[in-house]
């Protein structure tokens, strides 16, 4: 049987992927730099799963190494997490964004052609709506980038259009991802990001563990009901299931297409801050000090084509994750270390 | 002495800059994986300067000799012309051209920045305005593209702001050439494209000299004096000193400019063909055809920044660029074959 390659598949959305994947009968091989995440995870997703995976340290920059694994291994699909996510870390060492990301994908898709495998799903970001004007936000929404991250994702996108322009053979899923958080629910499996978080959730986490004294809210000024800023939040696991239904789409459409994984639901900061604090029994101190530049006030998708053509929508609830999101914290204070 | 490398530098603008800047005093290294050009070039550039030049076969993809290339020279900047160049080439084979151009430009910085090599001139193109809507073009102009060549300059361009924004010992102009014509007034050195040319000026002298039977003209029912297309033809030695006159301004000022090199006037098609065949005594048979998808009416630029700040304009004239192309094509029929 033939297997679904995931690049960073050991990553965050990658290993809750995995996870997914194994669920749901696939073969999964996962290749992973671990520049920024840990074989652990793959260890406890197959524990979850019942199941093995391939787990190979590889980066997608190594064209030599792709090509023999391509050779040795009958693949039918890739989903490509693999990349780099820091916003500031972008602006200022925006080379290893373009090389990590840009680069990297189109070595990935170089080696994928000449394998003859064409069915690909992509992580992209709502980052690539730049400053939307009008929400909800669809996918024919203008994109634009504001920082070297976003940036980096937009030319992907535009690669893989020309990619998918030059060759009908390609299909390709765009997947726009809102915000997600949550975890899954044993508590094995969830985000562990490096040093100090870029992310709400991981942040209140932390806070409420006692790893840090309070949360920083980026300003209560903005045009919001409470007037800090609203977002898209989506359950991981939610995410995850996206994905199979994005491949399940691949394998049945050829051309490229973007869908917006999101609820479609905007929270505050306020209300996840309360939400947490509520369903989980336990204090979130935090102070609000100024907006963060280049901050919006809202976000949130217009999760409609999702919906119609993957036949998938987010069903998990905000106390899903913030009740999620804590188990995982708790279990795992210092993440998969 | 320190030197300054080229990137591409055998191809038609590199080599005419490589002779300026020999002439000028300068010592050059020349790399170049000969993709589409020719050693040819270089070794008559040598004989036309009475110096010579160091010319390496080597391709900006390749990190480690790029490392190894730094680490052996004193480089004190580079002028970075290497890419894929046809726009019709790229809707076919886009990955060709994000990987020579964009991921090429990547690795070229990389190794820059940790050889602690911060000056460099790039070739970009007036394709960056995409489909204009004001003539003349300042360099403020809105960016887009209409193709993956285009794509890939454009993509270029935003990852160099993004590394000056980064570390202001970044010093980078951004050289945004219109149609570039003629040859050294040796007739030893000039443009050689492969297969059929997709420019106007090397088909015309194609046909001139018989190697093909007539012209197409892509339409001749555009807002324009004749109806045929309005661009802004510009001697590649006049373009070669625009590069010396950006090299002087990258070494003495930091951050990151663009600027137009074109003459500031346009010429139609039938101008073009009507100046080559009175100036040059020779019949250019043509024929119009059907507009070519993608082609826009008028387009040339505003010069006023480069005069300004680099204190460099065009000084040749038509007659210049129809007599010196076809004294290269006359003596080179199949270029430096």
């Amino acid at each position: 049987m033939s297997a679904i390659l995931l690049t960073g598949g050991a990553g965050y959305i990658g290993s809750h992927t995995a996870l997914a994947l194994l669920r749901a009968g696939f073969d999964v091989i996962s290749i992973d730099n671990f520049s920024n995440s840990s074989d652990e995870a793959l260890k406890r997703v197959q524990q979850l799963a019942g199941r093995s995976l391939l787990s190979l340290p590889m980066d997608i920059r190594d064209e030599q190494a792709l090509t023999k694994l391509f050779a040795e291994h009958e693949i039918s699909a890739v989903v490509h997490f693999a990349g780099l996510k820091a916003v500031g870390e972008s602006t200022e060492q925006p080379l290893a964004y373009y090389d990590n990301n840009v680069a990297g994908t189109i070595t990935l898709c170089r080696v994928m052609q000449q394998a003859g495998v064409k069915r690909l799903v992509f992580s992209s970001s709502a980052t690539v709506y730049g400053d939307a004007k009008t929400m909800p936000i669809v996918e024919t929404a203008p994109r634009s980038a504001t920082n070297p991250y976003g940036q980096s994702k937009l030319m992907i996108e535009h690669i893989l259009e020309d990619l998918a322009a030059s060759d009908t053979a390609w299909s390709i899923a765009l997947l726009r991802y809102f915000n997600p958080v949550g975890a899954d629910k044993s508590g094995l499996i969830g985000e562990d990001p490096n040093g100090i978080p870029n992310n709400l959730m991981p942040f209140i986490s932390q806070v409420a563990v006692g790893k840090r004294t309070e949360l920083s809210v980026f300003g209560n000024d903005y045009p919001t009901k409470d007037g800090t800023g609203v977002r898209d939040y989506i359950h991981v696991v939610d995410l995850a299931e996206g994905h199979l239904k994005a491949l399940e789409y691949v394998q049945q459409h050829s051309g490229i297409d973007a869908f917006n994984l999101g609820t479609g639901v905007g929270y505050s900061v306020l209300d996840m801050v309360q939400a947490f604090a509520d369903k989980n029994k336990v204090p979130v101190p935090y102070r609000i000090v100024a907006r963060r530049p280049g901050d919006i006030a809202t976000c949130y998708a217009d999760p409609g084509k999702a919906r119609q053509l993957l036949g998938w929508q987010a069903k998990l609830s905000l106390d899903d994750m913030v009740q999620d999101s804590w188990r995982w914290q708790q279990q795992n204070p210092d993440g998969y270390q």
